[in-house]
């Protein structure tokens, strides 16, 4: 009468995007002291994977203006410590190659409408961008990761088609993107959106190009998580912290918080090697130069509320 | 290669306890009569099962000291409605029965060191104890649910035996509860714990007499729905606005929201025929009374933070 227990991965790689999606609308600026002591605590919490910065134009992200600088101080990335950055444009992938980074992550969308609002053009416009900037970069002996926004659901367009993220994804991968995200952008999916999309793309593209990067506006992000495990899903993004949220909106959270991922993962013994109580410091040092605090549910409990609810 | 998606059943029942386990650790008294406008919100947004008091002794939860008058005061319940209250011994039964309750649900646990702490017996001493309260509520015709706390972990005793969580699960439902429903108490539990546990539940007791209990203090609640979804299991607790927390620890939310339930639900096509926007309509009557926010993270973004995430 009852299922096997689906199997699951035994681990997966966590890919840490506080510095870069957790800060970009953090409204607070914060310095690249505080940035690089956040990414060093990042690495020490055993963080293997860890998106640094974006090299849009300043004009446009001003958190992320210290790109350059904050690139030349960071620890040494050793043989396992890998640190990416996003790139929008060939401009862009210049400023990157000139200060050494190795791992560049280009981003388009599922929507029109989205990409148009968000990065100026449509979908297929940033495609034939890329084209040429995933070309300079594996030239250079890049890694390329490509993002593929509103994947699940657009905040214009409503539900997105699995058939276009299916497609964006297998050309981005046809371009030589070895590792393709689908971000679930505004956090509306439901574990069943993962199974039906996920699954689609699934069918024409390896699992170990995929990784999916969950924001947890309305509380679902673990659940899909759990859903993307189930299908065999082993590398996820997320954020210590949770940083990423709007600022403005105290519990109306962004990104999935690495702690509280960890934390799944810890639980159902699916192996990550990031260090919970670890990340949670890294957490801490950004969160005091915030005027808010971070919603990740591990850091409202290790706060310390010991009051029990039978 | 993907496998087949699970099929969800096609409908759920929520059990909502804003009213009791929501409100039971709050500092700040609610009076009665903001508790009959909350309960009468509740109704209208479609909650169609709801425990609203517990008839525990006034001094262990003032909160609840007014039961009775609240009891004789709800709207009536139609046929489509259906109010309960917690019954912790025979003399909260009479106390029960004698304002017209027709619903009781009785509370043990599945580790004697949190059934002493909470109820000052042990597992064993508490089921002696209901055996007669059951039979006397089955005598005047009233149903029983039982609720079995730390089903998955427990603060003192660490993981709990499923085989425990089934034989007690087994012996309520053979002195007459008809529903017994596991709680993650702490909420703790994992997909994979309810995987286990409940999966080794449903090898002894029918489907229909499964509810699901859980609180989101890790943020692992709507995984863990969702993994109970996938086995079958079609009642599921909650609490509007996600009631129940530590009030101590903003973000420390104890039960599941309501709304956020809700919402995986609409999202994932299971029928409930509870509206979310008039849950959160009912979570408003009670937050307009406590010092903080209620952390339901529907809740949080009908607050209204239009920014997005890219």
């Amino acid at each position: 009468m009852i299922d096997a227990p689906a199997s699951l991965p035994d681990r997966v790689q966590i890919v840490e995007v506080g510095p870069r999606d957790g800060l970009q609308n953090e409204p607070e600026q914060i310095t690249t002291d505080v940035k690089l002591a956040f990414i060093r605590a990042l690495v020490h919490a055993g963080l293997k994977r860890i998106e640094v910065t974006s090299f849009v134009h300043p004009r446009w992200v001003p958190q992320l203006s210290d790109a350059e600088e904050l690139v030349q101080k960071l620890p040494p990335a050793t043989s396992s410590v890998e640190y990416s950055a996003l790139v929008p444009n060939l401009a862009g992938l210049e400023r990157a190659l000139a200060c050494g980074i190795r791992h560049i992550a280009v981003f388009t969308a599922a929507s029109d409408t989205f990409a148009r609002k968000n990065i100026n053009k449509t979908v297929a416009e940033s495609l034939h961008e890329f084209q040429r900037v995933i070309a300079r970069a594996k030239q250079c002996g890049l890694t390329v990761r490509g993002y593929v926004s509103t994947s699940f659901v657009c905040p214009y367009e409503g539900d997105v088609d699995r058939n276009r993220v299916r497609q964006i994804a297998s050309e981005l991968a046809a371009m030589g993107a070895g590792e393709i995200s689908l971000a679930d952008t505004i956090g509306a999916a439901s574990p069943r959106d993962v199974q039906s999309t996920v699954g689609w793309v699934l069918e024409a593209l390896p699992v170990d190009r995929i990784a999916l990067h969950f924001h947890d506006t309305y509380g679902t992000a673990l659940a899909n998580v759990y859903a993307g495990l189930e299908l065999g899903i082993n590398t996820f993004d997320s954020s210590a912290g949770g940083l990423g949220g709007c600022p403005f909106a105290p519990g109306a959270s962004g990104n999935i918080a690495t702690e509280d991922l960890v934390y799944l993962l810890d639980r159902m013994n699916v192996r990550s090697d990031v260090k919970l109580g670890e990340v949670a410091k890294a957490s801490g040092i950004i969160e005091q130069h915030l005027r808010r605090r971070l919603p990740s549910r591990q850091l409202a409990r290790l706060r310390g509320c010991a009051a029990l609810q039978p």
